[in-house]
């Protein structure tokens, strides 16, 4: 049977979802839960390759199991026995032996959090980005809009990513402020690498008054990455959710 | 000059404010950072001397200084570079030589944040308890209210306090819902030893079923530790604010 599995993470001790050699990753310690559960290497999907640092509150991965008396949806529950607290799997379910998360994914939400205040907040600081000079609202509201729609956006991917193309659509992207936290929300069909956290240093830059809204739509024309903004840390980002 | 500090802290790591040989505390690192600016021991008092693993936005802390060429209120940068990311310092501010946060406390406001879901979230479970069962919110509601007014709390006090009397007085309790995420604020004069976790507990077991909201009353005059409810855990716990 093949099971789709909804993760949650604190990304902070990890070098992001994928296995690799120089770290933990929350592959990795999820398969070896896995591995622990079925006494065989069970290779698991997800629908987002979250970066080093990167957090989760909603990522979905799938995987295969021959001989399983336990139904899909109790498997949550004995998987987040052999899970360490800071990932937590919050729902298991029964999926079609083909299904791939990765290419099933329609939507991706990620939510980018920046606490702008004098010091920063030893209660928030592990899930934001501590922000300390002035940010004009009005300025990255208007910079928000110019990234929805379906555009190429080569200057907004960094090196390093296996994307073939670099056109991708946006959904939506809006800015929300709930006294001190900022919270920037992005919906899209797929994002490059650290694609999120430039257009997210970028909407900064804007705020902060080094670029202007306006100047938006030429540098996603241009396609030169040293025209877009800083790419913000990885620490306030969190995929928030994907559909299929 | 008297200097007086708001700080900040994830108190996880720390066996609470008050300066003890048992472990690291908030108190012993603040007058590290303090000596080292100083070049001499500086005694601190705080408004509030949270327990072991309980967080605080609001702290309020006092000490003196003979010769200092920095203005108070730019104190709290150079304190600052000399804490640990989990403590800041929020504002520091010039005082009467006399003040003394922990008597001129008027008013302080704890919140006890409750995260009630199937699972823990790694996001939150580092400041707020994690409940699984279902809770009924109106029974809740009606059991805040009745630790209003002026009590004697003596069967809400865990055994090693330092109090000499049991009265206190709570000016609002009450609980708030935002998503899985429940808020139970409470304002008083003072709390005795492990008083918010004890009522924060009953009124949890009166969420869960296991108390009556009108049961309180009786518990309260009986002054009988072992008729309230659970303690619940430290880290759910902040200290949000002090008024003077």
């Amino acid at each position: 049977m093949r099971v789709l599995l909804t993760i949650a993470y604190d990304g902070t001790e990890y070098c992001g979802w994928q296995r690799q050699d120089n770290g933990p990753t929350v592959q990795a310690t999820l398969e070896a839960a896995l591995l622990s559960i079925f006494g065989g290497n069970i290779p698991t999907v997800a629908a987002s390759r979250t970066d080093s640092g990167v957090h989760s509150l909603g990522q979905r991965v799938a995987f295969s199991v021959k001989e399983c008396k336990i139904p899909a949806e109790k498997l949550c529950y004995v998987i987040n026995k052999r899970l360490p607290q800071d990932i937590t799997v919050q729902k298991s379910e029964l999926v079609d032996e083909e299904f791939n998360p990765r290419y099933a994914a329609k939507k991706k939400t990620y939510v980018y959090r920046i606490w702008n205040a004098r010091y920063p907040n030893p209660l928030n600081m592990r899930y934001s980005w501590h922000v300390s000079y002035r940010l004009h609202q009005e300025g990255m509201a208007r910079a928000c809009k110019y990234f929805t729609g379906r555009h190429n956006f080569s200057a907004f991917c960094a090196a390093g990513g296996s994307a073939i193309t670099f056109e991708r659509t946006v959904f939506s992207c809006s800015i929300e402020k709930k006294d001190l936290m900022w919270e920037l929300i992005i919906c899209g069909d797929g994002f490059l690498y650290n694609m999120v956290r430039i257009i997210t240093g970028t909407i900064i830059d804007v705020g902060r008054g080094w670029l202007k809204a306006e100047d938006i739509p030429a540098i996603i024309r241009l396609g030169d990455r040293t025209k877009a903004g800083q790419t913000a840390p990885a620490h306030g980002l969190c995929l928030e959710k994907v559909s299929f």
